[in-house]
């Protein structure tokens, strides 16, 4: 029986993706500046057998709500956000198998310096480093970063694919597999005929040097990647190891994770090189009255108003401005336009939204027992054809728990989860290898 | 009695500063990828109630050296060298006092995401967090990074003025004191009236943004620099809290001291707002036989070329391009003149050099008992008016742990060396202020 992947959704913020949740008397997301909280959340991880933990990021504010960043700061919608890079290392101590995803967006991060922090963190953790690559989508992040607007969408992959090869180039084609022979004897630490320096001369970035970093487990990180759009999907054939996809109806998540894998086909890479995971919320307890309790218990801490500024940036239309029972009429963009084309064939309304977010977001969290829970995903494995899921922050750590507590178990049960980590790399236990396949456009760049 | 103050220096690479000891069999400091290396090292100088762990850092290679960057990667001088900021978790969650400063180079990190990295790291440390304030002198990374070459020296400086009013608007003008409230009965989580946008037009950086992180226990991370030219005085005294100064002649060392006081006290600061602290390599036993004894044994780890390739690439002059004998004659540049108005007044030569540099640096080290080394170091304080010493990394962590065994015992039994540590943030500890003092410039741009 195929196996599921598992991996927790959090961020370095109060807010994430269930908005309000923070103000429960159980949650400790008010505590992210807390080494000690990120530290327990790895172990429990770890305990539970996930995969990996998957830290979003964003740079910038959600300021279409409202037209002004307030209704965010009040109820900490994704700001304040610290960096999700530090908190690797504490986290990576403390566990020996658990994976990290970190988002980072290419857009604003030196190449030759984003390398080296890739590398570094993929030496410390003993290759359990992944990078969700992200090229930002928010205006006020270009403002912050000095510029009068960003780039535009379908031209920020063309950004993002250059950038891929700079770094490919740093990652896999610097330093030989043999460079380093730390040699006490002799007193050769590397071989310097075994070290190149990169030359890179794309159209957006340009860079002569060699890679400061050593090779280390992994070299390329594990990719990440959530573009939905046709440009998204083909930048993800081309280089994602891992796509996450929003849930919705199950014959269309199939037919998003049909296309991801005929793009990847189309790159000369295998079907099976690209893994979909599904994000969702889960609440569960031992019996169906007690999560529909619980859910209540949750429901009455969620914000709706925080939902609406998060749907508000998220989909670029300023939700404070309709009535509630009005159409919602979008400004199309071309970043959003699955999603509004989803709104306008339901009808939507704010009114039909805000009863949707039942948690103070978008994604609908699967309720019941660890039985009804488990049929769910098995039949998300069967139907759509998705290799994992990723499990968003709610009320936590104890969402986490009751997960690791009680739908784990019965997925053990049934055979569609391991009972112990395969060793190595994180993308050993996910694909069998510590590097990247020869398929993958990393591997044309390598050395010798 | 004046209480000198102990930072251990240190690199997250192999070759640091002693160039070849990493031969020696009892060094440890090719085990620089390992988080367990790091974590021991920063439990170990807590024990030796160290104020504080030093990282350097550099980009780009060392390159002076026979032109050729061939040597440099051969010895593992300062190449590979990962992200010192990445080390900082780890350590930091396995203590509780010791404070980490982290250099970092304002010419290449863009200073809205580097503002939240320091703001998250104060915060992940509850305020044990200094940066060291470089601008980097390589042309190597300046290639790295796209561009032909680097901005002349003094020029950095001015991009490093306007670079610190664009971090000092994030870190303490963007939210008041009382922005945040956390307030799970009303879902309150920030006050947006008391956060603002920051609105910088410099010269050279623009941004228009609020900060992304909350107020951190120091907001501005504690202030190192190290600049010895004119210019770097004038910055030091402007902006500087901790200043690092190579040895050399103590009446030397005194004249740089009070340059950089008077510097301060010119910018309308008080003269004892700057520490001086003095880099020092210590070789220290129970008796002064086994002193060099050790010393001699070290000696014969120690590798001359590497030490070359060194202070060529400090100095900007290929030393392999001279005869043992012949006079030092430099191709000089603003960055070097010091040095090399040192050289020439003591007729140096590539034997004298090599002679001097036993350990494989220039820095020699102070050898002897631990009555011998204090007298050195309070000689030090007394003649140079020195708040403190950088102890460099030789045979590790036998060098910080012999320090700590036999030095900081004679240290406090002569009233010169604290018995415990004092609470709080590293500003706290090192100023009795957890925040920047009203006559910093970080002060003029505080909200409210």
């Amino acid at each position: 029986m195929k196996q599921l992947r598992l991996t927790a959704f959090d961020m370095n913020c109060v807010g994430h993706i269930q908005q309000g949740l923070w103000t429960h008397p159980r949650d400790r997301s008010a505590d992210y500046t807390s080494l000690d909280h990120w530290v327990g959340l790895a172990k429990l991880l770890e305990r539970g057998l996930f995969d990996g933990l998957f830290l979003a990021d964003i740079l910038g504010v959600y300021d279409v709500f409202g037209a002004a960043p307030d209704a965010a700061i009040r109820h900490a919608v994704q700001v304040p956000v610290n960096d999700p890079l530090l908190l690797v290392p504490a986290m990576a101590h403390a566990t020996t198998h658990l994976g990290f995803g970190v988002t980072a967006n290419l857009s604003y991060e030196p190449p030759y310096l984003f390398a080296r922090r890739m590398s570094t963190l993929d030496h410390l953790t003993r290759g359990r480093i992944g990078w969700n690559i992200v090229t930002g989508y928010l205006d006020s992040a270009a403002r912050a970063m000095g510029l009068s607007h960003q780039v535009a969408h379908d031209d920020r992959y063309d950004v993002a694919d250059d950038y891929m090869q700079a770094v490919y180039k740093l990652w896999e084609g610097s330093w030989a597999d043999d460079a380093v022979r730390a040699d006490r004897a002799t007193g050769r630490y590397a071989d310097p005929s075994r070290v190149r320096a990169v030359h890179h001369r794309g159209p957006y970035f340009q860079l002569d040097g060699i890679h400061l970093s050593e090779p280390s487990p992994q070299r390329t990180p594990l990719l990440y990647q959530a573009g939905s759009s046709a440009r998204g999907r083909r930048f993800a054939g081309q280089h994602a190891e891992c796509v996450f996809l929003n849930g919705g109806p199950r014959p269309a998540v199939a037919a998003h994770v049909a296309a991801i894998r005929a793009e990847a086909v189309r790159a000369g890479r295998g079907a099976s090189d690209v893994q979909a995971h599904v994000g969702i919320s889960v609440v569960v307890a031992e019996t169906e009255t007690l999560a529909q309790a619980k859910l209540a218990d949750y429901r009455r801490h969620a914000s709706p108003e925080a939902a609406l500024v998060h749907a508000s940036a998220s989909m670029g239309i300023d939700l404070a401005a309709y009535g509630m029972d009005d159409p919602i009429e979008a400004v199309p963009t071309q970043a959003i336009a699955s999603n509004l084309a989803a709104m306008a064939q339901q009808g939507m309304t704010k009114r039909k939204l805000l009863d949707r977010m039942v948690l103070g977001s978008r994604q609908v969290p699967i309720t019941g027992t660890a039985s009804q829970v488990a049929d769910a995903l098995l039949a998300w494995s069967a139907e759509a054809d998705v290799d994992g899921f990723i499990l968003s922050r709610m009320v936590t750590p104890e969402c986490f728990e009751d997960f690791i507590e009680l739908v784990v178990p019965e997925l053990q049960r049934r055979g569609a989860y391991k009972t112990e980590y395969a060793p190595g790399t994180l993308r050993r236990k996910l694909f069998g290898t510590d590097q990247l396949p020869g398929t993958h456009p990393a591997a044309e760049v390598r050395f010798g």
